[in-house]
């Protein structure tokens, strides 16, 4: 099998035989090739980008793969400002060492997300590393989305009375990785898909949105606790709303992790006007991505001691604290 | 001495220490705090995007470090098309157990070349990846700049008749990281600099450009090769019009490395019409990073055969092909 070599990395003919092993792959989803910027013209002056470093352990886990999760990742942080994902950059660190066969795989990912959200590739850059001086695989994206709509969607901008909503089930993809480590049997696999269609079409349905995150990193309970900071309120989540299947809670329940704080990726959480409730729970139930959507909670009231809550289906109320341990590392 | 914990990229409280202290260094130049997107308004639609991570060993060198490379690095690419740039993201990999003393300096060039070239920060992510997974730090930047020349400035572009011309001393970034690999004792430093100034000042002097690029991975020879590829066109240097500081050429020749391949990160190579040569040279020369500039060949003719030839001072010519092997991994 072949493998790929520090003289990938060098600028020489070698680098050039890597980039046309990527080129050939990713197609016509790369618009740039061989300049050291690419250029453009954008359809409107508003513009949102973002970016992220993906270098997750394992590379390759049930419903997905690095290359699938930094496109939807980076699809979804632009989602998340209500932006429409128009270009990514796709940034490669490769260990020494590393297969081409398995950069295929990841390669292919990657185009099939770029395709499906109608984003181009408009800059890249390969860095090879020797062998043991990183692990396997690291990619970054950045992403440039339009803004078309006229909403203030921000952190700081949940509203007492608002409802909060998520769109499908939580702590999938977090409980796959830590499944896969800890070699548990299980069919559970990761939500990693892209939201930026079902926020497009929540906008384009005029739904008024006052925050809007995804719960990676810390996951649901994380999130909702920066909201709460940033808005300065107080969030009540109902704990026998909160959408989470049987396996996830099984493995959580089995590595001690509470699956409030497992990574999503593939989910929205919504802050709205509770007015809206309904029919945002209409539009996102035609999405395989939405279907399970749920109002969740609700923001309680402003507050100088912000806090996110959590209601028992007996009717006790505690505290979800953004936790001050590393629970899972290298989960995306 | 306060040390990087896994924690720190957990997406709970510690994380949120990291990012405060890395807001709190950074300071104005970061305008975008805890969304996942960052949302500009943009002064022309035609936009120029780049990207490129930043691996090198070791992360400081006489001349900079790798914070001040990543920016260089970036502001440079946007550059080499023309491009005023705006806003970079940055994205941050750090090893567990990396120090927080590091980080700061890293973080202050970082802010230094930020301000300087008045380009703001506009999107970040910072992953912690386990001890020995990985080594050190590496950055992921990426470049969004402005276009408002209308030139066609690419390296498929250079004419025959047209003059070659470097805006400095040639190999300096590399030979000075591989005589401190190898424990070379020398005065020698980086040339790590943003040319996007001198490039603006050309242009707004009405010099027609027609293919640009920085001798990065791979030095001059590399990228002027790609450039005769590109152009379909033969490429001869005068080798004894290419400005080499005698250190450079000493090391190299210890090293067995020819100087014409080594990396330059402060250095432009400009490829343009032979009657803008001297007022060229004239603009370059008012600036430090211009001032050692020259003109070291010309493009002879187009050809299907598309190569580069140094002329050596005797008049032979033999031809400088594209690398295969890698001499200097983790250059930049």
């Amino acid at each position: 099998m072949k493998k790929i070599l520090l003289s990938h990395g060098s600028g020489g003919k070698t680098s050039h035989d890597l980039l046309e092993f990527i080129y050939k792959i990713l197609g016509e989803v790369v618009i740039n090739h061989g300049e050291d910027s690419g250029i453009e013209e954008l359809q409107t002056k508003k513009i949102a980008i973002t970016t992220d470093s993906y270098v997750i352990d394992p590379i390759f886990f049930p419903g997905g793969n690095i290359g699938k999760l930094a496109i939807c990742g980076t699809l979804n942080d632009l989602a998340m400002v209500g932006a429409k994902p128009v270009y990514i950059t796709l940034a490669l660190i490769i260990e020494e060492n590393f297969s081409f066969n398995e950069l295929k795989k990841i390669l292919i990912s990657i185009k099939d997300q770029a395709k499906t959200a109608n984003v181009k590739i408009i800059a890249g850059d390969t860095k090879i590393v020797s062998k043991g001086k990183m692990d396997k695989i690291f990619i970054n994206t950045a992403g440039y989305g339009v803004i078309e709509h006229n909403q203030k969607i921000t952190s700081k901008n949940a509203q007492q009375g608002d409802a909060v909503i998520v769109s499908g089930d939580i702590g999938d993809h977090g409980t796959t990785i830590m499944a896969l480590r800890n070699e548990f049997q299980s069919a559970l696999k990761s939500d990693c898909v892209s939201v930026a269609p079902i926020i497009e079409h929540l906008l384009a349905n005029e739904i008024i949105i006052h925050s809007l995150r995804d719960p990676t990193r810390g996951g649901l309970a994380s999130i909702l606790n920066e909201i709460a900071n940033s808005s300065s309120v107080i969030i009540e989540l109902n704990d026998e709303d909160i959408p989470i299947k049987d396996s996830v809670n099984g493995i959580c329940d089995a590595l001690g992790i509470d699956p409030l704080y497992m990574a999503c990726e593939g989910r929205a959480v919504l802050i709205c006007p509770d007015k809206f409730t309904q029919k945002v729970l209409a539009l996102l139930s035609k999405f395989p991505q939405g279907k399970n959507a749920r109002k969740v909670g609700q923001v309680i009231s402003k507050s100088n001691e912000p806090k996110l809550l959590l209601k028992t289906f007996i009717g006790s109320k505690r505290i979800l604290p953004l936790l001050t341990r590393e629970q899972t590392p290298r989960i995306c």
